[in-house]
């Protein structure tokens, strides 16, 4: 899996060297936390400790222009492709055996994790073909289950970036207007579901009225999130037709703590499901855009649907650059959701409403009976490329259903 | 129409009192200037000049804590309603007859117009029973033309904010996939249309998980702008089902400089369009949500379609309040396009999409013949208020296509 037989890199923090923690010196993923009594900055995860970067540049082991001393890392991120590759071999070399054992970390159990970017706008897509195939059957029967373009476009619509949440934040199950009898209701949600995707990280701003070819869009993204898109699904039946998804998707969406970098993941690239049609040419890639990356969720720990982002059929790239297609400028800290990821069988499906089929097959969770979300339940995702003798994981994503507020 | 029989109050700035002026005293919109050499700053309009509040401030006229010297509203916004109702009581003081001929303006003509807020994110709304019904039968027939919901909830979806600019911007017209014989074609937008839409900046913060009301809604306005929504409707026709417009509405959306403060509007209060059913609780107003405004569109200066807001069936509160149903924060700077504004006949509508029935019938602009906008075309919105011996105008609104990039 991994193109090199080389040993593999290792740190001097012990912990990070030990077989499935997540963040080994060859991950490095960025974040920002804060301790008690201090101000949100920007770390590396490594083994069980966070870099400080706003240390380690006050100290001078780093140069990003006091970026980091900001409580989110679009001002390190703005600074561009040449300086993330400067920065993580400066912290590679810290980081490895035989680098800078003064580097100042503290320990993750001390931390607090804050979302690690301001997220400048949201985009959700729908690029698994098994996704949007199985929930266009529960929406709209089998024969209008995929839209015509689907095999054409990465379909995406604009998300609301201010209900973007770090994990660990409580989500309140929402009220809202249900199909009743006779009319809508108001009701709090009844089926709660969550949405397995991964989410990419814009670098790079884009200008209006310019496109961005797939290979540009791979070259802006700086890295990747766990993202959670909880979904009302029968606010979303109600309210979706014309206009798409609104106050079913505004609840809140959960991501990870930890962005893990582009080019932590670039030994993993790998082809993404076949595609049934040839795409226009702006669509086209020049190389594999999808990573090796298995993906899974839990329900109040027990495991639950489980797949590899390698399903998918539109990457992070190709709706970045679809994104552009009318000339819409892209900015730095836009978080673009993968879309749902499910694999083709219901033990691989990335939504409870995929699983249950709409809630007619229950599934059995610790021994309890589960069709869509309950209060207090807690769903956490997370997913890993595997190495040779390391793993990059992108830590916990999870959050916890509250009741509704009448 | 004005509730009060006084003499109109009047301005020492003798533009401001001319008839059919857009800025009278009882106006005092906000927008953000500059003039050669010197750095974007927020002002008022008056007659045909601009109150320099960054100066005023300055000079100890007026105190919003240094905020009128930043290059947009939002940090003025944000010191809230009384603060609001202070500066603007000041700024009328300062500027009728009688009040401070010494304050620190300069010509409209010698500045530059700037986007008036950073705009925090973008919805838009689709609140026309006309609009919906007219483009409902051209994209789904008439016996889908409503969509169920719609006489039951302000029907939403999130824009691209990072493509909202000023008036005067040019708009370039959009590359994009649309329908063609055996599959989807790469080609220019054909079908470009405008939107004839009032926009509404918010101007307070509400909370993740909590919902407002529509009272509190009313309450959290700070004003109005004019909006032009552009619209692909080729690109939307193949990309919108099921999860709504993308791509189609992200090539610009232009607003108007001047927010208009809804204190402004308070003497134009009215009831909308009549309701086929009742709304849910938490939809109901306690007082009438619109506005008695003339509102139209021209093409290269030709007058088309104009109607009155008060055709609308959802208030821009309604809108607010129903965005944050499922517990959705809401931010100071987001603006809700109303969305487009149609009466009830041709000659009423707010889109070429209606007027022209798709394109069926060609209207005649200037003596040439026009189904969707062409490159060099120059859309212009304005809106206004009667009162007694003034008006409140919005200023202008336009844009000019530019062709496509290939």
């Amino acid at each position: 899996m991994v193109p090199t037989v080389e040993k593999p890199l290792r740190s001097w923090l012990a912990a990070a060297n030990e077989a499935g923690c997540d963040f080994p010196v060859q991950n490095l993923p960025y974040g920002v936390f804060s301790t008690e009594g201090t101000a949100p900055r920007c770390g590396v995860a490594i083994g069980d400790r966070i870099l400080d970067l706003a240390a380690c540049e006050a100290r001078g082991l780093i140069d990003a222009k006091g970026a980091f001393a900001e409580p989110a890392l679009n001002a390190f991120i703005a600074q561009g492709r040449a300086k993330w590759a400067e920065i993580r071999a400066r912290l590679t070399e810290i980081l490895a055996e035989g680098g800078d054992e003064t580097a100042p970390t503290v320990a993750m159990a001390e931390a607090t994790l804050h979302l690690p970017v301001k997220v400048t706008e949201f985009t959700d897509f729908y690029a698994s073909k098994n996704h949007a195939f199985n929930v266009g059957v529960l929406f709209r029967g089998p024969e209008n289950a995929l839209p015509p373009q689907w095999t054409h476009m990465p379909i995406g619509y604009n998300g609301r970036a201010s209900s973007v949440v770090v994990t660990g934040t409580p989500i309140r199950r929402p009220m809202g207007q249900v199909k009743g009898e006779t009319g809508p209701v108001w009701s709090p949600c009844r089926r709660l579901d969550l949405e397995l995707e991964l989410g990419a990280i814009v670098g790079a701003d884009s200008q209006m009225g310019e496109r961005v070819s797939v290979a540009e869009a791979d070259e802006m993204i700086f890295g990747y999130v766990l993202l959670n898109d909880w979904s009302a699904r029968d606010i979303q039946a109600w309210e979706y037709a014309p206009l798409g998804p609104f106050q079913s998707k505004a609840l809140g969406t959960t991501i990870g703590a930890w962005i893990v970098p582009q080019a932590a993941l670039e030994p993993f690239r790998c082809a993404g499901a076949e595609r049934v049609n040839p795409l226009l040419p702006y669509l086209q890639e020049d190389k594999p855009g999808f990573f090796d990356l298995t993906i899974g969720w839990t329900m109040n720990g027990a495991p639950m649907g489980r797949t590899n982002y390698n399903v998918m059929y539109y990457s992070s790239a190709q709706q970045l650059a679809h994104h552009t297609e009318s000339g819409c400028p892209m900015r730095v800290g836009d978080l673009l959701g993968s879309g749902t990821i499910s694999g083709p069988t219901p033990d691989q499906t990335g939504a409870l409403l995929e699983m249950t089929q709409a809630g007619k097959l229950p599934v059995t969770v610790n021994g309890e009976s589960r069709t869509f979300i309950e209060d207090g339940d807690e769903i956490g995702l997370y997913a890993f490329a595997e190495g040779e003798g390391y793993r990059i994981g992108f830590g916990p994503c999870t959050g916890r259903i509250t009741p509704a507020k009448a």
